[in-house]
This record gives structure tokens, sequence and C-alpha cells, in this order.
């Protein structure tokens, strides 16, 4: 059987995000909910964007721009390429129009296409392949950023007709949640960290290096929406002594009382894209802040894991479930680059340099991750109040040598 | 030759809102720029939902909602028929469709239609008139907001192709614009303001009553651009002695240099719906806030007319120039009941019975007015900051009794 | 029986301030507690820097400054005069010490002293006396900040330790307020407002000028606490159709439920320089914002008074009760200039030639208003928030030609 | 010679506190200049509250409180004793005046004295240490927040009058700042960190456990201003690449251009406690926030040291300089409890179990640190834009290991 080649994987990974733009209206794909999100039009012109900027104009000897202006509009962060468009305002670009907006991927993909046939080149195969996984990281947030916009949507709609749990990676993810909890050993380790092997990777997942842990325990699987409302119930969010300092201050400034898309009324029901759905004790609770998540570790007696105990115990037991595809996993380490790090030069090296005070760790992958974007080394972050991701908790426990 | 009915001018008026609409795109009327302004898409169903309340929901026997969620989704701001959405979150609503409020506003004008041919009703007749004038403010508003929006874009778009003076009222105003600037003296006098007879008018003209005022002039027609550009290069917008404290700290705060939609690179430039044009000296200077045409004033050894004495020397002087049809005109009169006022019973009195502090009057009327809605006894209101209406200067003085 | 000099006036004022000064410690007199608000060490800086400024250095020859960063640390908004210290920040001046203060008072007190005994002019007499009025309106500010200071201390320490009325202007003011309420009723009126003769007043009393005002009538007295406290007890401060829109969104944003010196625990309190007191219901109630006398009005079947009428039935009526020395009476009326106003030149000009927009005129005085200070033409003005004030409510209402 | 007993110490940390007081006077004592920062008063107050809740209130039996409100006015953050004043307050308390505090301190001291010499406890010995543990962390803040204060203050007050160093700690720290730059190595290690033995140390030092550290390099002694000074004349402030994204934000939104007590006009100056001084190049860069520390060292080509680093470089290096009594040192690790932490009960265990998100440790001791107060494991921690502490930068760097 032979393998696919990376001109088919970047065929598929174009296509795949049409697929997901295929589901909404030009009105959905216009709107910005709020700061942190993106219209999705806007996810599809950056997206084209970075081919247009980091392959066509660096690779094609008589690059003309598509349009003159889309260099400062679909720019989102690299300050090495020029101005840029400011962030909060994507959703006042009414125009140009979607239909625009496909004839531009359109017409570069073509040209990608073309480039791609006629220059064979390491270096050229290296962006496509920065493109591809850049693209896949914008197919997650697609998802996250209509659900946020339909979610503010009083009629509440569903974008996915399917069955309910259309959400979830699949069945299996379900019925895992509904297994007992349980908790995993590790000893005492010095391991080696981080991404090895010349498969891709971002550069904040290098260099690969030694970290020491100490004996730990996680649980076997992540904590799911029935473990969760216990601590509601139990007052969670009433009891300052659960919540960091900073935990508790956004909580009463912005009311939290349960995880972003929950509604009580009569009954719990949760949105999500299939729209307004009774709440599913078996699903893996999400949407959930730091904050939240190291709440409910302290109430329920344990910590969240380092990133380190998180890559140690996913190297060693093949028997944790929910690594992956289900919901990205808060880890309590702050985001920061791995010892002897160095930042690539050039734009493109603003890509993964970008290294954020404030923000933390998760690591895993999500039921809205696309396929073949997972990896174990994967190191994802987001500041601590942020609830939009796909996010949630396995919990850690320390062990004392003295533990049987 | 026979007038126009009652039912004739309630379909003119819904068809020249359909007409305003078709300029521009389902996603052009999505967004909402700012939380003054609305989305288009939203005052198409606002003003078809002041129709279904106010007209159906209380004429019609067989009365049942278009949609359930409606009542609250399009509700502006009338506490007594129930909840309302949040304004600053009009934009957020890409569901429903423009094509579902198109066709809510089709079935609801066949319902209109019907109880108009079926039911002979003082009353009614009285909710329609009502209608008509709350739909052609909207008029206005769904320029002036659209106008905002795409001036947000750096494209600058423009949504009428024609002529670049498309915006003026007509040839003839900008011919005014270039006459010279003229002082008109009225004597001191007792005079009543405020409307009079049957004819509709807004619950904030009446009750006509006596006002005093002493001798004053008033310029002949507004200040044009080139006029206004003589303060803006004498320094105006560097020199806090022109300004109200408030008006300076405004300045400062927003970094304020130019009326709204000027542009300055090589040379001057307006914003239109015409796109980005050269700056018209002979136009009517527009989308000033209070504390611009104040400082204005002051610059040019004047102040701003009470709406007293506008509507004195409207009354009373037949060549006072663009009173109305250019642009609205600031007056200095604090926005307030007329003495003998009484607040109506019941939602329909949340209409005009809605003063607000810190708001001043403008008087006249637009190039954005929608015909046929302009009134010698028409007040306006805006905050002292607002300028993305069609707001202008007409110049005022006292005259001392020693002056001749 | 000899009349008092302009010098004896000027050193009982000077004293007059030292005397509420005495109240004080020097850690009360250091501390901001709002921004509106100043610290009393800085009121008593800034009266003598005014003396020093538009008198010593404008009369004496051989002028000094005291100290010569004084001109811009008690410079309070007067531009033509250089730069000052920034409003918000008073309250960090541990530095230069209440001693050191007093002693520039007493410094430049003898220099005015000297300048009083040696120079006869015109011009020097306007000017103390201009700096008698400014050092009484401050003397009333002090009183007023410091009771806010004061009543943010959890301890709510009583400044004054004489009987509990000691707020209040006299025990003839308490009977008053005892007294039934009374509509006062005045014919239309084609009078004269505004201040008249030789006398003091500030230049926003000039004008004086013609306004016409229709029918109305006016309470006897002003709205006592118990009055208010029904208000309260009807659930006014629960419906917002009492209120102004700007108001109610006021109002819930800061949580008010009642005026700013209230406090209910088992029963009624009110926090005054005697301490929190018992609520005495035949007080006159005060230290409201406007949005509160206006709601207070509207649920009482009235509204407030415009400014012409205030003064048309102070020139008329000799039975009004409570127009000095209880409480300032907000007006309906916002602040604006007489027609006919001109701003004088210079710094001076600054000082009532400052027009503010969002201002309301109140009339009349407060028991915190210092002796001799009153005038029928008085023109006060805060924003529609404040507070801190002594503010009260006199009703007013239009009374229709067909009423009797 | 015969050791310092516990009560000695405790009688000499109280003595010391009262000998920073008396620097001041009592209106410098009153004023907050910052929410994060607290008036001296208070600092005095709440190491008394101190005392009088965890040793009197909980070991006295006839315990009566001084004041029955002083346990709200001066509890700083310990939810498990009750309410607390609300920190950005603090500064509102002109009473109890300075004097009443003086004798609160005093009369509780009188009660720990006696408590002492009858009650022998292990337990009370503990909250004893804790107490002037506690109150020297306050030594140190009162220092930085009355420099803070008079930072604010135009007139740039002189609390020391002895020679320009006198904030250094001593001359020797001057001459070290003058060595060359050298970098120290330290080769890969398995190490045990964390506070060992019986002595005190805060609860967020232990429990004592293993990190690896890859092997690395630490400077010799911290960056100096004129080290510093280079940065800034090479456009450090200026150029984003150098900065954490928030890190930029955060010196665009507060207009950020050199540390925070330097000010430049023809030459460059600093305040201290000795007033405004030209700055000294060769005394040790001080009150960065970790976003400048962090900038510093990306544009020196460097980084900051994690922790553990820092830990094991003074473990094992004699030779390093100025890692106490200089400045305090940003290291990149963000503040978080040690593997194996446990939470202690009870109110007492709210003081060192009080983890926070958004938080950067730092290590060493500075010049404002009182005598004895500095521990190789010691733990401070301040959020990312804080400057008004004495924090400092020293430099670290990755060692592969084919470099030699």
């Amino acid at each position: 059987m032979r393998t696919t080649t990376l001109a088919e994987r970047w065929k598929q990974t174009r296509q795949h995000t049409l697929n997901i733009a295929a589901l909404v209206s030009a009105e959905d794909a216009c709107v910005q909910s709020m700061p942190d999100a993106s219209p999705l039009k806007w996810h599809l012109a950056h997206t084209t964007w970075f081919f247009e900027t980091f392959v066509l104009e660096a690779f094609d000897t008589d690059f003309i721009p598509f349009h003159p202006q889309f260099k400062v509009l679909f720019n989102s962060y690299y300050n090495g390429v020029g101005e840029k468009h400011p962030r909060a305002q994507r959703g006042l670009l009414s125009r140009p129009a979607l239909a625009e907006i496909l004839e531009y991927r359109h017409a570069t993909d073509l040209r990608v296409q073309h480039l791609l046939t006629t220059l064979k080149s390491e270096k050229l195969s290296e962006r496509i392949e920065l493109g591809i996984q850049h693209e896949q990281q914008h197919q997650e947030l697609m998802l996250t950023d209509i659900k946020h916009l339909l979610s503010c949507n009083p009629l509440y709609p569903a974008l996915l007709s399917e069955h309910p749990h259309a959400e979830q990676a699949d069945v299996s993810d379900h019925c895992i949640s509904n297994t007992p909890l349980e908790w995993h050993r590790f000893d005492a380790h010095l391991l080696e960290i981080g991404h090895e092997g010349s498969d891709f990777c971002f550069d904040n997942e290098k260099p690969r290096h030694r970290q020491f842990v100490e004996p730990f325990s996680l649980t076997s699987r992540l904590i799911n929406n029935g473990e969760y409302l216990l601590f509601i119930q139990d007052g969670g969010y009433q009891n300052p002594s659960w919540w960091l300092a900073e935990g508790w201050d956004w909580l009463r400034q912005n009311q939290i009382r349960h995880p972003l898309y929950w509604h009580s009324d009569a009954h719990w029901q949760e949105f999500s894209l299939n729209g307004l759905q009774p709440l599913d004790m078996h699903e893996s609770v999400s949407h959930l802040s730091y904050f939240e998540a190291a709440a409910y570790a302290s109430w329920a007696g344990a910590r969240l894991p380092t990133e380190a105990e998180w890559e140690c115990a996913a190297q060693k037991d093949d028997n944790l479930h929910q690594l992956f595809d289900s919901c990205w996993q808060w880890t309590s380490s702050s985001y920061a680059p791995y010892p002897g790090f160095e930042i690539p030069a050039g734009a493109i090296g603003e890509y993964n340099g970008k290294f954020m005070v404030n923000q933390y760790v998760l690591r895993g992958s999500s039921s809205f991750t696309p396929p073949h974007h997972s990896r174990l080394t994967y190191r994802n972050f987001f500041p601590s109040h942020a609830r939009w991701q796909r996010t949630g908790i396995r919990l850690a426990r320390s062990i004392s040598d003295t533990d049987d």
C-alpha cells in the first residue's frame, strides 16, 4: 500500500477546510463573536494568505499578490511581514465577500499546485508541511469559533443535524467516559521529553531534553460531566477555598456558575454543534478554564499534572484512555520554552518562537482536532481564563515514598 | 389630483426600506460596527416587529406571532412589551438569515394589508401612521449605520456607484453651500413653538407653548467643508480654549483631529457612500460631534442657536437655506420635555416619552432623511460625542439692544 | 452702625477657612477619597494660591513665589496660568505637610494685608472680592469632601460632637421640614432673570435677560426624608418607569438603593458630620443625584422646576421656605450660558466662562454654604450622577390654562 | 558567646519596624499610592494584628481585642478569620490616627511579652517565629511602598539624608557592580532543591525534592545601570522583537520607556529614598518588570534562569556575587507549588498555601530586605508587570553538550 504524498495531504487539508466552511452560511462566516475568536471567513482567508506569503511569495519568481490589501487584512500577528488589521475588528469585514475569499482560495491553490509540480525543493516541502499543520490548527479554531458564535444566539441553532453526540470523537469515547475512574501509578523517573526524530513538529516541542519527575499517579480517563456536576452540587462555585485567588476574582466578576456551554433551567442542558441538548453525564466535561480545572482538582483532593508528568505517563502507559481526541487536558505548567530552545530566524520564527506569559500548557488533543494532527509531544497553550476551546480535566496526585 | 391614502403611503414606506436594503449584501446586512449602530438586517426586522406588535397583535383577533422569539430579538427598548436582546449583541445574530427576515417582512405586510382592507378604525390608522414615521426614522439610521460599517473597512467600499455627490440631497444644495455666508437678524419675540394642528407629530413636539427669545442672528446656510478646514488649519483641534472641558477630554482620549469621515494623506479626502472621495469644499461639513460644532462656533466668534431660536427663524424667514435635507443642525438646547408635557400611557408612550439627559437637540433634517419626514417642529437628539449621524453647523449670535 | 470693609471681610473669610480646618487632623486633611473630592489640605493651599497668583503676582511689583512648585501643585484648572498637577493625584501629596501649608497661608496673608493697606485700586478690590467668593465656594467643598472621606471609613467617625442636627442650618429649618407640603401657584410671566446691579456676582449669572414661563406651581418646602422613604418603600429603586434611561443604567451599575449616606440594617441611619445617626424623618432629604431627584418627582406625579421657574418663584413669593441654607435644589435646566453671555478674557475668564455639557443647574444654597454667600441668582451646577454635595428636591408642576 | 533568644529577636524585629516608621510623618504614613501598595500606617497595624490574632487570640485565655473593628480593618487576605477591609481603600483610613496605631502596637507588645514570659509552648514559639518572619516581609514592603509614594510627588522628597548610595546594601555591593560580567558554568545535575532541616522556612519552600537541570551558565553578578542603558540606547523599548507579546502590549499601553524610577531630561536621573540623583552606572539596575528583565535578556542573547538553575548555582558556587542583598532576581519559573506540596490547614495555611497564577518567582533578596531574612531556598513572587519592588536581572544561558 503506497503512502500518501505531501501534495496529496496538502490537497486533502485544503479540502477539509472547505468541508467545514460548507456547514455555514455567508452570514455565519462573517461574524466575530469576541476578540479571541475570528470569523470563519477570516480563517479561510488567513490560511490561504499563509500559503500565498510563505510559499508563493517566497518561491514563485513571478509572484503577484491576488489582492494588494489582503496582505494586511489577513496577516494574524507576523510583525516580520508588515502591518496587520486589528484582531478585534476582523468581524467588521463584510467585504471581501465569502464568495471572493473562496475565489482567493481557489486561485492560490492553483498556483501552489503548479509550484508543487514544477519545483522540487526541500525548503518548499518544509513550508508546505508547515502550511498544512497551520491550516489544521485553524480547522480546530473554525469549529470552536463557530460554536461560540452560535452559542451567543438565543435561537441556539444546531450546526450539525446528526445524532446528539456528533461533537464527540466517536461512540467508543463515550463508552470510556462511562468506565470507573482509576489511578495509574508512575515511579520517579529521569526521562526525556520533547520531540525526537525527523517527522514534523512545532518548534516549541524541541529540543528533547531531560526532566526528573517524582512519583505520581494519574487518572485513567478524563473527568466526565456527571463527576463535575457533583462539584457544582457541593457548592464548588460558592466556596473560595477551592479556587486560586485570581480564579475566584474571575468567577465573581463574570458570575461564572458552571462550564461555558451548560444551561440550567428545570434540568441541565449543554449547547453543542447539535444545538441545545440534555447534559450527557458520561461525556467528558469540557469548555473549562484553567481556574475551573484547578478548583475541581483541589476539591477532588488532587491536582493537575505537570506537562512532564503527562508526557511521562503517555510514554509509559498504553492503558491510559482519552489521551487524544476527547478534550485538551490542562496541565499546571506555565507555557515556557524548553531548556536549550532557540528562536528560529525570520517571520516563520514568529510562528512558534512566540512564547507567552500567563498561559498554561494543554496536552493531548480534542474531538475538534482534525485527523493526523495529534502528537504525544504536542504543546497547546491558552490563558487561564480561556473556555471556548474543548478543554477538560485529567487529575494527578503526588505519591510520597512511603505511600504504598 | 387625488391625495395619497394612508395605505398607499404605508406601502411606499415599506418598499423604500427594501430599496435601501437592496443596495447591500447579506454579509453587509449582518454586521454591527459599534453598539450605537445596528445591523441593517436588524432594522429590517425591527420595523416589521413594530407593525407586528403594535398593529397586528393589538388589532388582529386571530394574531399568532410569526416566530415566538422574534418578540425578544427585535424589540429595541420597549420595557412595556417584555424582554429584549442586548443592543450591543445585535451583530451576533447570523441567524435568522436575511432571507428569513425578508420573508418575515413579506408575511407581516400581507397581514397588515389584509387588516387595512377589512378594518376601519381611527386607532388603527394612528398606529399605521406611527409605524410609517417610525420606519422612516430607521431608514435614515440604515444609511448612517451602513456608512459607518463600510468606513471601518480598509477597502473603503463604495455603496453607491453614481456621481460623487450622491450623498448630498441634490445639486441645488451643493450650489447653496457655495454662496457667501450671511447673517439674518431676528428681533426679540414672544413666540409659540411646538407642533400645532392635527397632522402627525411625535409627542416630544408637544405641547405648543410660549417662549421668549432675545434678539439674535443666524447664518443663512450651514458651514461648509472649506470653512471648517480653516478652523483645522488654524490649529482648532490643538487649542483647548475653543473647546468645552468635556469636549477637550473627549478629543484627547480619542485622538480626534478632524470630522469623522475625513482622511488626510497628501490631500484631504472624505469617505461617503460613494467611497473615498476628494474633500468637496462646497459641501456642508457633516458628521461632527456637538463638541466640534460648539468649538467651531466659539472659534468663529459665534455660538450654536437654541432650539427656540432655530424654530423662531424657521417660522419667520423664508430665505434661510438648508433648514432641511442637508445636515441636522446642533442646537445648544439640552433635550428635555416641553413645559406641560405629559408622558403617554402604555408601551407606545415609551416611544417619545423617553427623555434623556446629556443629549442635545438637533433641528432640521439631512440628505439621509427620507422624503416627507421633515418638519419645522421636529426634534432630533443625540449625545454630545455622537458623530455617525449627518450632523452639521448653523451659527448664531446674540444681538445686544445697542447693536446696529 | 458702620459696614464691614472689604479688608475685614477678606480677613474673616480667611479665618473661617482655618476654623473648618481646625476640626480635622493632618491625616484627615491629607487624604483624597475620590477624584471628584480634594484633600482639605489642597483646599487650604489652592485658595491661598488663588490670592498669590491673581492678587500678589498681578499687583505686587516685588513678587516672588512662596515656593517655585506650588504654582503647579495648587492650580486647579486654569490653563491660562500654566501646568497643573493631575486632579486625581491630589491625595498623593503627603508633602508639603499641613504645617507648611498653614505657613504658606500665613505668609501670603501678610503680603495681601500689606498690599491692601498700601495700594488703593478698584481692580485690586475686585480681585480680593473674587478671591473671597472663590474661597467661600471652597469652604462648602471642604465640608462636603471631608464628609465623604469620613463616610468611607468603617469606623464612621463624627467630626462634630455637638447635637445630632449640627449639619442642619438651624432648628427653624428642621421645624419647616415638619410642615405640610403645599403647592404655590405662579401665573405665566415674561420675567427678567439673572443678576442686576453692581454687587458681586459670578459671570454665569449675567446678563440679566427676559424669559417667558408658562403657569406652574412649586412646593412650599423641600422634600423631607420621611417623604423620600415612602418612595423607597414603594419600590422606587426597583421600577425603571420612574427613571431616566441613563439614571436606570447608573442605578443598576452602581447598585444604588437609597441616598448616598443612608444605611439600612435593622432601622434606617444616616451618616453625617455627627457620625452615624438615626434617620431623621423631618430633615430635608439630601445627597441625591439628579437621577434620583427626577425619579422621585416622576413618582410623585410632578417634575423638577426649570431654573427660570425657580428664580421667578423666588422673586415673587416670600412664603417659599428653604430657598436657602437647607439643600441645593436640582433644576431640570442643563447648565448653559445665558443669551448674550460673553466669556471674559484672561485666566480669570476661565473661572466662570467654563461652561460644561452634561451638568444640571442647582439653585438656592445649603447648610454647608458659608454665611453671606447665597444669592437669588446664584447658579450652581453638577453632573447628573453627583451625590456628595448637599443636594435635595423641590417639586414643580405645569398648570394648564384650564386648570383651576 | 550566647545566641539571641526568640524573645530578643521578636523584640528587635518589632523595634526595627518602628525605626522605619520613624523616618516618615503621620501624613506620609497615611497615603496609599496605588492598590498594590499599602500605607505605612497599615503595615504597622497589620503586623500587630497578626500577633494579636494568631498569638494573643490563640494562646491568651483572657483575650479581649484592643478594638473591635481592627479585626476587619487590618486583616489582609485571610478569609479564614473573617471579613476584611478592601485592599484598594486602605488609604482612606485617616482614622485611626498614627498615634493610635502606635498605641495599639505598644499595648499588643506588652501582652505578647507577658505571654512569652509566662507560657512555654512549642506551638507559641512557632507562631512567634512566623510573626517575626511575616513582619520582616512587611519591613521590606514599607520601604518599597513609601518609595513609590514619594516618587509620585513632583517635589521628589528625599527620605534619607545620607550619602547618595544609602539605598544600596553597602559599599562592597557597589564595587561588585563595577567588576566585569563573567559567565559561570554548571554541569547537568540531578539536584535536590527546597528547604531542608528544622530551621524556619515558609511552606512554599517545601518539600525538598529532586529536579534535573541541563548544563547552563549564569552571570557572576547582576546587570548594572550602565549595561541596561545600552539596551535603551539600542532602541530596546522600540523593538517588539525583544519582548514577550504581553510585554509589548504592556509597554505600549503604559508608555514605558525605562525602569520605573528613571528620569531623563538633559541627563539620566534615578529617584531613590535619597531623592532624585544622577543615575549611577555601577549600581545594579532595579525596579524592572518581568517583561523588561526578559526583554533585556533576549537582547543580550541570553535568558532568565529557572529557579532550579538559580538554586543549583547558589548551592554549588561560592563565587557568585550579589545572590543576596542587592536586588531580587527574576526567574523564568512561574510560581507553583513544589511536587508533593500539601496546603496546611487553618487560616495560617492561607499564608503560604496561597499559590497564584500569572506570577513569576524571584530569588535572592534585596538591599531593602531586613537582616537575617534571606535564605537560599527563599521564593519570592510577583506578577509580570510589577516594578515597585527592588527587582533586577541575573542572566542565564543553556549550554549544549557540544559547547566547549
